[in-house]
């Protein structure tokens, strides 16, 4: 008896995976990889059978592949296309991990509509690219949240293909963590954009220029920190090392170089002008940039 | 004699200092803890007095600021003060640092009216605020560009307050580099308040989510040197990870999001429409999002 629940404990779980486009596929492969058993099931079957060779049972419809197994993993185009697979599937005691990329909102919809039909229910959040999955030292990880014991339960096999980090019971987290990591990013890149449109017709490299750009934003992203102290504290004036007003005279000399070097200023303009909000708003020449943050949730 | 040269050659260059703002100030103070005479004027004189009392010498005027010292260093409020301190002063011979903030015409525009004046002339862009200055381990820096004869002279001298990055002969790259490292670092913290202001009115506490912002940022930072190979070798296609196609075909679950969590987009959405623009404007699917700054310099 101990040696069989020995076994049963060390056998590794099977997982139902719906959804072959790319980032599917490489999940699959990761289970496959570690020796899990896995069922998939695409929309279009000939994704899903390239998986076969590898290893993986196609399941003829998505009905019998969340019969197959408890644990059952969506990578979908869309929420949409989540509802239309699963509209017919019996959930009862299934245990739903949604991968599909949506927004908070539609995670916190997708939980309920899950609970109601018998299954506990996680939604996560994938901050990786497809290359990326399955390997340890790649950076890949997944926000999860929603049912803590689920998470609990599986969060061996949820680790094979990228990291996991649960954000809280409330199955919108992982979608607005993932989201609000993206978007940080892009308006980083919008930055990384405007610098490099900056140097592009001077005598400059871009390969002598990159490494300079990546050491700043390193050594100025921990700032983000100092905002969360001022966020919860409500001071927004404590410890700053450039204040707003300082701040924002120095607004023309970024404006007048983008001009002087023929570059549209559209990635940088609507920081700057909040900056300037902030400041001619009220008595805020002393605090940092944190300000700003009240101007874009202001009803 | 030999004596005598190497007293003379180890003896701290005197400087001169024009303008004593909080800048000049933490200049001035850096240089005389290193034992370097200090000559400072200002407009207002009362806070170069202030410095009197830890070793400055304060000149009467500008023009004897400037006749005092060989190598001047200024740091004035913008590049019309600089004209106007140094309008009746005697440049002949001089070697004049400006590390007075300013586009990089201004600085190009300055050093050769610095030369016809029988100067040398180097500009200068402070990466750094003035706690920074004069602390080995602030990682504060300046970048120097112009007259490399003078750069290399005093290098070492430059060298007291922070650390120093030439970064070529025309005088105007320091403040582009300067501009463009600032402006790249405007971008990201514009994409960390959209990322602050989402999670804002959720039970997620700012502090809990700042370091997962902080790792984020880091990992994605290095995007900018796939950016500068691929605008060297002018292929935007080689070695994609995550294609223009796919990155757009996110944007509505940003946009959504956004909405959803009573945020206003403008800190995304000008590089979100930026990416939208370039993929429809050509066959443009399969690159990464290096594209877009050629619309930022298009004409």
């Amino acid at each position: 008896m101990t040696d069989n629940a020995t076994d049963k404990a060390s056998s590794p779980t099977p997982v139902t995976l719906l959804g072959t486009g790319a980032m599917g596929t490489a999940l699959a492969r990761a289970w496959l990889a570690a020796g899990h058993p896995v069922t998939v099931w695409n929309r279009t079957p000939a994704r899903a059978e390239a998986l076969a060779v590898e290893g993986a049972t196609v399941a003829a419809s998505a009905d019998a592949a969340v019969a197959a197994n408890r644990l059952v993993v969506a990578c979908l185009l869309d929420d949409d296309s989540l509802g239309e697979a699963l509209a017919t599937a019996d959930l009862g005691g299934r245990d739903l991990v949604n991968l599909t990329t949506g927004t908070p909102g539609e995670g916190r919809a997708r939980a309920a509509w899950a609970e109601a039909r018998g299954a506990r229910f996680v939604d996560g959040g994938i901050m990786a690219v497809p290359p990326m999955i399955g390997s340890p030292d790649s950076g890949a990880f997944v926000f999860y949240s929603g049912s803590a014991a689920l998470f609990e339960e599986h969060r061996d096999v949820l680790a094979v293909p990228a990291g996991t980090a649960y954000v809280g019971a409330d199955a919108g987290f992982a979608a607005l963590h993932d989201v609000a990591l993206l978007s940080a990013m892009y308006g980083m890149f919008g930055g990384i954009a405007h610098a490099f449109a900056l140097i592009r017709r001077e005598d400059i490299a871009p390969e002598d220029f990159a490494p300079l750009l990546v050491s700043w934003l390193t050594a100025m992203a921990p700032a983000a920190l100092e905002s969360a102290g001022k966020l919860e504290s409500g001071d927004y004036t404590r410890d700053v090392v450039s204040n707003l007003a300082m701040q924002v005279a120095g607004i023309p000399t970024f404006l007048r170089t983008a001009d002087e070097q023929g570059v549209r200023p559209d990635m940088v303009r609507p920081y700057l002008d909040l900056m300037r909000r902030r400041l001619e708003s009220g008595p805020h020449a002393d605090e940092d940039t944190t300000g700003v943050i009240d101007l874009l949730t202001a009803t």
